[in-house]
């Protein structure tokens, strides 16, 4: 399929927005509301380092949203629409993008965001799938990192390690697991959550790279320290300290990470499906800290480092 | 160099604009100035398709750039800022990515655009490069394309064809012109030519596939026909039919294409490093048709086809 053929048959039905003009014109033109800031973030995925050459194109196109909706979560804004940068290789025939496209259009509407604009490359290489997510938040209450203060409760949402277990899953490492693989290729934005911490969270981000390495930037990012227990985070059954590190280090999971006051009252703001675990306190001292069962851990590596 | 380094060391001093939060946070955060509409346009250039491998890196973030800002020009819009997709493979080593980043400088400088965010992504594939670039417009003030009326004169900014012939230089094809060669390499999206349009044009887009075939799109979009005089392009120099022909679907000449009444006044909007040419008409009857010397010319290509 030509590129013309994808963006009139295939994507253009999908651009309903007004904002999008049928994709037709050279760019988007969108009015946002009166009071409002515009929140803009652009995240690549390539294939074969951020998801598998055999994962669903379907689950591709809900992953490329997916991780880009969670950098909107992260600072509590409300998502639009988003942009898509489709550099397309000989792996993704026909029957791809047809299984592309129709994820896309359900994780638009799952998602309820516009698809705005974007470009289509072909290409000898694999794929390079690139998305601008914009967002809205009202004026001056965007989350973001540098607010943390010493004293702060250290929160996460809903379990750490899932992905990474199922992308051993995706690999053939790991018995095969629907849930863990789920988690990997299609994960939740948090988006509802995001929105709920404006006013109430000190700061926030996603975790991608793990929980580990994520805290210990969210710390840098204010001057200030986090002490975390390992015990305290939220893992799916039972394992001992070992295999909690291997989760706490493993990424992919697109969870918030979030301070807050130490007496402020989150319980409200926890639904059944995304529960908010404290797992740490914010100290002076700056860097991370691990605490294990036995007093201070080391770990090896706090998670993927880029 | 890493990742975290090329943006901590190199990208985050360019990205001195409040809205970019320094690159620390997940996402940019931008209020549009009351009563503006947001504008929105994602290109991809890839290595190898949209440019060569041997091109200086410092012109490769120019062209990035450039051709990003060119859609806004084409909409009628201001420039805000970009957020910049580079997926790097081998090829770009620390000296090529000093380069890129030092024509990024240069040109957010010359174009006042803020660098507001981005994705880095390290791969063993050819580089692919997203720009997405954030624009204003007075509400309702935005360029279409689907504003042309039958009557209408048609215009173009500039010179066509040379681009096409700097490709040919930078291939090898073609001897050395460093003109030429910057016409390919360092386009000038045509931002005030654009903005001053607004009230006058009744359609605009830019051309980058070769103005044949973007006219014929520009015709297509407003369900009316146009009639272009070969003799009429602006070219560089003398050149005969056949050579018109040639230029006239080069392509990457990022000129503004546009449609106005018959009687309106352009010879105001243009300069002398911009100037404006009529080189045909609105017709009722769809479709491009091409006049040459000895009547109706039938091209045996219009341009770049994806």
């Amino acid at each position: 399929m030509r590129e013309r053929a994808l963006i009139a048959d295939l994507l253009a039905p999908l651009a309903t927005h007004r904002a999008a003009r049928g994709l037709t014109d050279d760019a988007a033109v969108w009015l946002p509301p009166l009071g409002r800031e515009v929140v803009l973030t652009h995240d690549v995925i390539a294939c074969g380092t951020h998801y598998l050459p055999d994962d669903p194109p379907s689950d591709v196109a809900w992953k490329l949203l997916a991780v880009n909706l969670s950098d909107l979560a992260a600072m509590g804004a409300e998502p639009v629409g988003v942009l898509l940068g489709l550099t397309l290789g000989g792996h993704e025939d026909d029957d791809w993008l047809r299984g592309f496209v129709a994820g896309l259009g359900r994780a638009l509407t799952h998602f309820e965001v516009a698809l705005l604009g974007g470009d289509t490359v072909r290409w000898g290489g694999a794929a390079v799938l690139g998305c601008t997510a914009v967002g809205q938040v009202p004026h001056g209450c965007a989350l973001g990192r540098d607010g943390v203060r010493v004293g702060d409760a250290v929160w996460v949402s809903g379990t750490i390690g899932d992905a990474g277990r199922g992308l051993a899953v995706a690999r053939g490492e790991a018995p095969h697991d629907k849930r863990l693989l789920d988690r990997y290729r299609r994960p939740n934005p948090r988006l509802a959550l995001g929105r709920a911490l404006v006013g109430t969270a000190t700061a926030c981000m996603d975790v991608s790279d793990g929980v580990l390495i994520d805290a210990q930037r969210l710390a840098a990012a204010s001057g200030v320290g986090i002490e975390l227990d390992l015990a305290a985070l939220p893992v799916t059954g039972d394992c001992d300290e070992a295999e909690r590190l291997i989760r706490a280090t493993a990424g992919d999971d697109y969870e918030l990470l979030f301070t807050a006051a130490p007496d402020a009252e989150l319980a409200a703001l926890a639904t059944a499906k995304v529960p908010l675990t404290r797992i740490g306190r914010v100290v002076a001292e700056p860097g991370l800290t691990v605490l294990g069962a036995h007093g201070l851990i080391t770990p090896a590596r706090l998670g993927w480092e880029h």
